[in-house]
């Protein structure tokens, strides 16, 4: 298989780790923004052939086609942040490569009922154009990482072998990972984080379909396991809702985010600031969007991987009922940050995420997850991703609970 | 009196708006860095003579000397921010003007044990040339706005007629300003409410003189006057307490300011994230510092006079002794947003502190105040202050607690 790798941050340079040596990978191409970047990134590995480094701007549709037919790629798997996923998505489809990404296009709050209903949903841009890509029997595959992703393969999986009907399937996220030296850094894009924080959450009931609520509502402490113990969780809008209904059956999906308290009261302050703002406001004469300044205040997460410790964890809970009677089972990932150090010079959260598509490129390839249109990972048969998660080292629980 | 007003900000207007039509003001020169600002007060004065407009960078000793020259003024009436004070204290020396200032040349903290002990206070810069000044005969008066300034002179006040010893004098500021149709608007400049706040508070206590402690320490409820009712005050460094003990026997000085949970929320997250900080960060190629950021995505205090509600009350809490039985006793001034703004057109908060350099400025004129050096308000007799106030329109109360 030949890739183009669209993106060559944190997460992108774990996928090149984790694709490195595997069999059915012929080339990798690492086009970044940032070309010293990848160039950084193809120098570390060492097979300049193989991970060629070219420079990209994502923004740009007919670029991203012509370094795609330049290389002759199969594949082009998108790991920027997800507001370029558009110009990227319809890329792919312009030069009949197969489409990966980690994350959905972006929603857009309803104009004057945010908190309750709808506005544009995260992805409904990439599913009106289902149909064209099911024509072309083209494949785009989204919401690939670990969540969404994994945590999606584990719904379908639940489904499948451990629940005859389920009334919930709620997704988990969270950790205790902490930055030494640091009052406060957040361990992934604090870009990304507002973004997905201030953003109206997104709720499904059957019967009721989507619906919306407040940032930070129905807060809960979620008991992690191995040893992570209660984090507070609240609604954060995410792609599990959007996509785990088109496929499950089921009564109510939700997705709570393990922010913990201080997170949380940060996010809720620098919205009562407006320092979450994406607009630029004029200061002494000069155009700056507040929430890159917060951004540039803080470290760069993908920088901290040798400073954190701690654990970070994705949960997908299920409620229901087998053999007449009621059910609850959580599936869940953890990733230490010391071990995956240690192991694969990656940052927890970055091997977290990387590693799934690494596995589903690799299904893909051998034709044993196939398709065309826009699907997510639940719409693919879950038993071979969970028999691959041991060849790449990812242990995984299922655990019953009381 | 001819003065030389630099800075025309809310507080500035303030006292060109009070002193205008005073029989000892020949003539207040209104000079600003920004001349369109300093314009369109002198328009609204309507005495284009008495009220001239001038440019000025306050950052330039020799330009203040000159146009304290050119305008042969007799008094230079600092209303800038701090940072700003040394140029105009020196320059105002260089002219052979009095000086008179609402803030002190600025603290920096102890390098090793920032909340312990003092580094450079607040005033130090100022102080240390007193005695040159004295030696010129020529007078600085320092701190003379509301607090300090006010709070100083009822300090005075009470030692003079209402106590036999003093253990502690406690400066308090508080009120329940609100700003309609805003989630988060400071009424006071939040780049100086920063400054105030997140430096070491400062305490005083004989024998042990001058420390610090922790931002936001010894948190307590403290029970305004005039329906204002309970806030929450906590340490900030503050003039009193540098000012106070220099001229009033007394055992301990502190100043509170009820700055509510939900301010002390937002100062602490500020800090927390580095967007207090005055060094300019890079921000994809562009240099600005946090704090002004900040700044410019709040509303400007100075504009939202029309759209406040509430009051703000400066109040001396004095405990001691008279005639052998413990006394406690505090003496306070409120001002009504409201009623400011119907009678003079003037914020509450500009207005409260604006009236007392007007006031001391008349005592000087007058030469009922007079001195050599570098003085507090407290150095002053109170009594023919506080018999000014009912002719400025200043209520205040002396209450006597339980």
């Amino acid at each position: 298989m030949k890739v183009l790798l669209i993106g060559v941050g944190g997460v992108g340079e774990a996928i090149a780790v984790i694709a490195q040596n595997r069999p059915w990978l012929e080339k990798m191409v690492l086009a970044d923004y940032n070309l010293e970047r990848a160039r950084e990134v193809c120098q570390k590995l060492g097979a300049p052939e193989k991970f060629p480094a070219e420079w990209i701007d994502a923004r740009d549709e007919s670029q991203i086609v012509a370094l795609a037919r330049k290389h002759a790629v199969d594949l082009i798997l998108n790991a920027v942040e997800p507001r370029y996923n558009m110009p990227i998505f319809n890329a792919a489809y312009q030069a009949g490569c197969t489409y990966l990404d980690m994350a959905m296009s972006l929603s857009s709050p309803h104009p004057t009922r945010p908190y309750q209903e709808c506005g544009v949903k995260l992805g409904d841009a990439q599913f009106e154009q289902a149909e064209a890509w099911e024509r072309k029997g083209l494949l785009a595959l989204v919401g690939m990482g670990a969540d969404p992703g994994l945590s999606d393969v584990f719904a379908r999986y639940a489904e499948k072998h451990l629940f005859d009907a389920i009334d919930e399937i709620g997704i988990r996220d969270g950790g205790n990972l902490a930055v030494r030296g640091y009052a406060f850094a957040p361990t992934f894009s604090i870009w990304t984080t507002i973004e997905e924080c201030l953003n109206p959450p997104i709720l499904w009931e059957a019967g009721r379909g989507w619906t919306t609520t407040e940032p930070f509502s129905e807060p809960e402490v979620f008991d992690f396991p191995e040893g992570i113990g209660p984090v507070e969780c609240v609604n954060v809008e995410h792609e599990e809702v959007v996509l785990i209904p088109r496929w499950i059956r089921c009564g109510r999906v939700t997705f709570k985010y393990g922010l913990g308290e201080t997170f949380i009261n940060v996010l809720k302050t620098l919205h009562l600031l407006g320092l979450d703002s994406t607009v630029p406001v004029n200061v002494k004469g000069v155009q700056v969007a507040p929430r890159d300044v917060v951004a540039a205040c803080l470290p760069d997460p993908a920088h901290l991987g040798d400073r954190m410790t701690g654990k970070t964890c994705v949960v997908t809970w299920v409620k229901g009922t087998k053999d007449g009677r009621p059910r609850q089972v959580f599936l869940y990932q953890v990733a230490d940050n010391e071990a995956c150090m240690a192991r694969y010079g990656l940052q927890a959260v970055a091997w977290q995420t990387a590693v799934n598509p690494v596995i589903a490129m690799d299904l893909l390839q051998a034709g044993v997850w196939r398709g065309a249109g826009v699907l997510g990972p639940e719409a693919f048969d879950p038993d071979p991703f969970i028999a691959k998660m041991a060849e790449y080292e990812v242990p995984y629980g299922i655990k019953e609970m009381a």
